[in-house]
């Protein structure tokens, strides 16, 4: 999927990756233009004095953000930044566009690369220098239209998880420490990583309330002549994603990937024997891949020579194609294909006569039992806590806790600092929306002040 | 279409111009698609070592390179550069990813953002600091490959600016002098503003020989066991193509669009009069615009209050829609809707239940009378000349020049001296395919030696 780059923290992504980026843009930019959202492109630099116009917002991206001081061999007059998100690119111009109530909403969504040069782990996906996204921002008029949009976005990040990815998340609500800098509230999708007892976030959507609004002057004439400020969303998700689902289903033997987001979803795989006819054989192999094909699957062959067909049962799989075909003499001679599984390595014998509806069924099932499967194990790692002693114990034993809190910033700051170590500090992860009674009298389990919510906490990517 | 950016160069693509983008990326991507190209991403930087590898390359770009130098407050190790096109980004992998005839052609493209840091006037579309992309970049095992493919996709390109841009281009080879920095040969095609009188290249598609692979060491081992270096090319067309659209469509009264890149391709617009029944008159509009949308049309209704009807039909016309449709008390009683071309202004009474099928017949008239009108603006601007009398004469009367031509690169260079001015210099701007016949003795314009070849010649963009 990747290829390591020679500048650090830099990846190629190759078309294994690319074409399910591909698939989840198709799906999510048809989504948004359904919610009237428009097509931009703003430029990758910012100057440096509008970067800064928003104190909060920069304190949290600067010392990550790369500068241009040079085009040729001449100094530039001034640093101009790349774009490490585009609040401050966008909103000067949002100024300028809107003047009336009747110029909102405004909603603006680009699909670009931006630039956070991060010191930290760099990891494929998961925390590159450069990374692909979508970037939506949006104005309106009233905080409640405002609000509305977080939640219809942050429904279609569930989505592309849990029905394209196959990978559950919690919806929930970030702390104030965790937010988006400069924002009034973040709300995102949490998923979390067993194998690591890692939490990590897998797209936000952000509430900006009106904090930019004041500082890029952003307001409008009401209906009744007088002047208003707007209130402000902006969302993103980014190739993150993809490295989430690598991480929640592979494998000793390699990928697994959904069959909605597979680029190849049946591979087909000739199998001749000494003496069989190998030009039949090809012949049914052709005749299976044009028949998925024409049905809408993303089918292929597999025909190279010089591999036998265990090399290429290993290879595919490796890739993570969620169903192999392969046609031997005896399929021939019985009008069937023999269907091998990559989530359980089920194989089953389809008649030719049914290959298209059974191919369907198959990869519907695949599709459900990978996010059934990964929410059991998920499931199976949260662990409900009330005191101190047990939330070190249950990090220790790299669980997803689920801990009452008073909700204090002070308190998940002194968590932070009690955790320090080297697999790094617990923090909250979120406050999911669906949340557990809370009995009156219940405690914090970090401060004993009364607790007013359940959250989840753990280490993170 | 576009918002000019508080940093010189940088433009922001607003919905009109990034609507047309993704029906041109549409098309294309799946045109590249039927050949085998696979998407790919490549970082935006690129290491000062790797990108002087080739020298010839790096002469052509160095002055425009921006250079990454600080992050946060610290100093880079050392200058990164920002890519201003891939090969130096992509070629270090290809020798890695290719080792045998099997692994071969290799076939990569991207969209993405590239950076050029000109000095010249900076003009939107046309010349910005930052422009939008596809890169195509290939290898084969043969030339012939490879030359067979840098005409395929420059077939492909023509496809976009003439079906779909309805931009009349000449498919040709270009000068030494012009070509690819590092490249074997370029082939372009080239457009011609008649107003300004200056040709412009529309896209680009190089054989790049074994230069690169000369100097990335990327070999493979052909059938018979022997190391062979492989044979590349590289082709894009970038945003540039929207503007040259504008140039040669464009009217006293705005845009127009040709009706297969127009974001909306109908625009109903409701005149209601003193009354009237707004209420039958808006239930017409509605119903006009779902039926064209459910035909597969792009149309859209205008049914603000606060704007009159003529000011609504001027708006549109300055955006360019090719058809607009009003609907009146009249239209109603009469059962049928009044359209309106944009390209010719001509108004035509439509029975409602023939809707769809006369909206596809005048978009269809539309497309192709704008491509046949600019075609023969184009046509009429082109003069045959022998002599460097009529070479300056027509220069100076803006027209696009053909001349029989020695092929020397100093003479070239020495037109583009004597022709040195405020408007610019004169140079070759290709050597059409279509070439007409040359009697044997003409000589070249310039040089008085035996000529060539007939070349396109004039100012540019």
């Amino acid at each position: 999927m990747i290829e390591y780059y020679d500048i650090s923290g830099c990846y190629i992504l190759r078309p294994w990756a690319m074409e399910i980026w591909e698939l989840l843009k198709e799906f999510f930019d048809a989504e948004i233009k359904k919610l009237k959202l428009k097509p931009y492109y703003f430029p990758l630099f910012v100057t440096e004095n509008v970067l800064q116009k928003e104190k909060d917002h920069i304190e949290g991206f600067a010392p990550e953000v790369a500068w241009v001081t040079k085009s040729g061999k001449s100094e530039l007059e001034a640093p101009i930044a790349i774009r490490p998100t585009s609040e401050t690119v966008m909103y000067p111009y949002f100024s300028k566009w809107i003047r009336s109530h009747r110029d909102l909403p405004l909603r603006c969504n680009q699909w670009c690369n931006v630039v956070r040069w991060e010191f930290s782990n760099p990891t494929p996906f998961i925390r590159s220098r450069e990374f692909l996204w979508q970037e939506g921002h949006t104005a309106f008029a009233t905080k409640e239209e405002a609000d509305k949009e977080v939640l219809q976005i942050l429904e279609l990040y569930r989505r592309i998880y849990e029905e394209f990815l196959a990978v559950p998340v919690s919806k929930g609500r970030k702390s104030e420490m965790e937010k988006f800098a400069g924002g009034l509230y973040t709300t995102s999708v949490e998923a979390f990583i067993p194998n690591t007892g890692r939490g990590i976030q897998g797209a936000t959507s952000h509430c900006l309330g009106q904090n930019f609004a004041k500082m890029f002057d952003i307001t409008f004439e009401n209906e009744k002549g007088a002047r208003e400020m707007v209130w402000q969303n902006s969302w993103a998700y980014t190739t993150r994603s993809i490295g989430v689902m690598v991480m929640t289903h592979g494998d000793d033997k390699g990928l697994v990937l959904p069959p909605r987001v597979a680029p190849i979803q049946v591979i087909v795989i000739p199998v001749p024997y000494k003496d069989s006819d190998t030009t039949a054989i090809k012949g049914a192999c052709e005749s299976t891949v044009y028949t998925l094909n024409e049905s809408g699957f993303r089918a292929d062959l597999d025909t190279r020579e010089n591999y036998s067909p265990g090399w290429k049962y290993s290879h595919w799989e490796m890739k993570g194609v969620p169903l192999r075909i392969e046609i031997g003499p005896r399929d021939l001679a019985n009008q069937q294909v023999r269907v091998v599984r990559r989530d359980n390595g089920a194989k089953v014998d389809i008649p030719v006569a049914n290959l298209v509806e059974e191919v369907k069924v198959l990869l519907d099932e695949i599709q459900a039992n990978l996010l059934k499967t990964a929410k059991e194990k998920r499931d199976a790692c949260i662990e409900v806590i009330h005191t101190w002693d047990e939330f070190t114990t249950a990090l220790n034993n790299k669980r997803l806790i689920l801990a009452p809190w008073c909700d204090e910033e002070e308190v998940e700051k002194d968590v932070k600092a009690r955790t320090k170590g080297d697999l790094g500090a617990a923090k909250t992860l979120c406050t999911p929306f669906d949340q557990p009674e809370l009995p009156e009298g219940t405690l914090c389990f970090a401060s004993g002040k009364p607790a007013k919510k359940w959250s989840f906490w753990g280490r993170s990517y």
